[in-house]
């Protein structure tokens, strides 16, 4: 286990009806001004945004919105919020929505008190000092942004997607009602699925030694997940279903908790956003064709580490078989999951063809390698998205 | 799952030397003026009192000193400190030491901006407001004291020990070094063990359906510490033993983490509470023969969470076996492992027979029944301590 430093302040409220304890959140928090922040109008067709602003008008808050933020959401929609915040005194920020909505209200809090442009932050040029208070209600699981300090942005001019994480972005109180998700669509559960088994392999296929507990944590979510998933697709309804997997998807990303003084890899999260900044497809459906073939290039670098997850995670019977073909069943089982739930296994599922390979491999390690638990270079990368076609 | 609000605002610093960061932690937070609360001085015998006052001076702070915190730590020592910290001005409340240490550090820490007597947070007489800013460098891996706001409080004039929790108890930053924990002796070791195992026993055997998240977390503390509990013992300096051990306790009663939504139990800590308030016995010796015996007297109530124990954490193998069988086996497992790493298993180990068992058992249930998993009256709780003899 390497040393670490771990902090998670936000405040978690979770079951069916918390959304209205928002109103008691905001008064407490003593704010005035709120910038609402949300996306394409789902929450409106739901009666969220109605609930959402009576609970902030019986509290007399005043209320600026800052609607239509995109599914991969963009700086310009960010600078936006950023101006409302400052010619309309905006004290908190209120994200209603899935994990892009949480994402661009975190870009609009971190940028208000910062005098330059905020994509600084993204392209490291500046360091976050600090952010408006900022407040969500779930409505989706997936990405985990409702408990940690990272956010995507995306930067269309420069043709950019690039991430920040920062203590002063996890939201001060995040409210998780399961019962707001029963209207996700299949498809996005399903991204939903994807995008937190994803973030969990990110952090359990690490070189970092004795570090049985963290590895279990991820084990625990995985099988959660798994077992859940499955469940809330045929049941959309189903409550405790929607609960478990809303639990799992928070706890998969929640500041590092599972994985506390591990090394992560996040290599195939770095050659999707690739694939998705030229292609835009949903960045789950990348991640479902790409980590199968991730874990078949990489898996000898530590033969046990997938050795455990088949036996652990997907129950892999070891009688009998060799390492290698133990480790192998697993893989094969997350592909086969991955695909019985909906999710694309090919990159020509989603029409991409070789076409931009060598683009898309040449700008994932512009940088250097990628990953730790196997370094990967052009070649390597080049090599898995070859066989993800 | 239940609904739940969850909140743990404790920073963490968690490896070897990182006792060696004080000082930045002390210096970030702007503290001038410092409570240092300690024990009886085995942090002078390890060279640790030296290390830390070094950090402090270092970084300009003036030192005030609550030294001899109990092992049960006492109100009157409380109190003491709580006009030390009013008479000389201290901003920063430092526990260096164990749970004891921690626990009594806290009650300082939310004592001071009150007006009253702390003992009335106690005995629910008044509710905590606010507290102290309270930093803590463990010493011992057992209590998880050190991420949450929990503080168990001894009054020997009124013979009663009781606890108190508040989220303004948390502490501000906790540094965690599993090298300090090398010099635990072996004894002070198990109980430190027994006790994160009761920890989460007291989270896991709950009625609450749909948790199969937190059943997982649970059972991924209790299987790791099984596993280092043993090398700890046997090989006192070994870094990952210790630090998994260490990672364990604090994540075993870090605020709920691993049990959100689910209704915890307790009864087994509230007869312990009573039999350590009579004979003076480590708390963890009290726990390690009661939990035992407890789980024979309630597993029927939900065979099925004895059962999966049983397999998960024990590995006991089902096949050809009843459900009582298993569980069984499950149970007999845990009493095994205790006696294997050397704590207790009857009250007869500790000298305690039969004399005061009604006593006990009257205590026990004074403000009614104890526990949820199955709610013991008196006889109840009379029938697991003659079993415990």
């Amino acid at each position: 286990m390497n040393s670490f430093e771990f902090q998670n302040p936000t405040r978690i409220l979770f079951g069916a009806g918390m959304a209205d304890q928002l109103g008691e959140q905001v008064k407490s928090g003593g704010w005035k001004t709120v910038l609402l922040v949300y996306g394409g109008g789902s929450i409106k067709k739901m009666g969220l945004y109605d609930r959402v602003i009576s609970q902030l008008q019986q509290v007399g808050a005043k209320i600026v919105e800052l609607p239509g933020v995109e599914p991969n959401p963009r700086v310009t929609t960010v600078r936006k919020g950023i101006d409302l915040c400052r010619e309309e005194g905006v004290d908190l920020i209120l994200a209603v929505g899935g994990g892009s909505v949480l994402d661009a209200a975190k870009a609009v809090a971190v940028g208000v008190p910062y005098e330059g442009d905020v994509w600084d932050f993204l392209i490291r040029k500046a360091q976050i000092q600090g952010a408006l208070p900022l407040g969500t209600v779930l409505t989706l699981s997936a990405t985990g942004s409702e408990m940690n300090g990272n956010s995507v942005i995306t930067n269309w001019e420069e043709n950019l997607k690039k991430a920040f994480g920062s203590i002063h972005a996890f939201p001060k109180f995040s409210i998780l009602d399961p019962t707001l998700t029963y209207s996700v669509p299949a498809d996005q559960t399903v991204n939903g699925i994807v995008d937190m088994m994803s973030h969990v392999f990110e952090q359990y296929f690490s070189s970092t030694p004795d570090t049985p507990l963290q590895e279990r944590l991820c084990e625990s979510i995985l099988q959660t997940v798994i077992e859940n998933g499955e469940i809330a697709l045929m049941e959309p309804t189903n409550y405790a279903a929607r609960a478990n997997i809303m639990l799992c998807g928070t706890y998969a990303l929640n500041g590092g908790m599972i994985s506390v003084g591990m090394q992560n890899d996040w290599a195939t999260h770095m050659i999707e956003h690739e694939v998705s900044a030229i292609y835009d497809i949903a960045h789950a459906a990348g991640l479902a064709i790409l980590f199968p073939n991730w874990m078949k290039y990489v898996y000898r670098e530590r033969i046990d580490r997938f050795v455990q997850f088949a036996v652990r995670v997907w129950q892999v019977d070891p009688n009998g078989k060799s390492d290698e073909e133990i480790a192998l069943a697993g893989i094969e089982a997350t592909r086969a999951y991955f695909s019985r739930i909906g999710a694309p296994t090919r990159l020509a599922d989603m029409g991409i063809g070789e076409e931009q390979l060598n683009r898309m491999a040449t700008e994932t390690v512009r940088f250097g390698t990628v990953g730790s638990f196997k370094p990967l270079n052009e070649q390597d990368v080049k090599a898995i998205l070859q066989m993800s076609l």
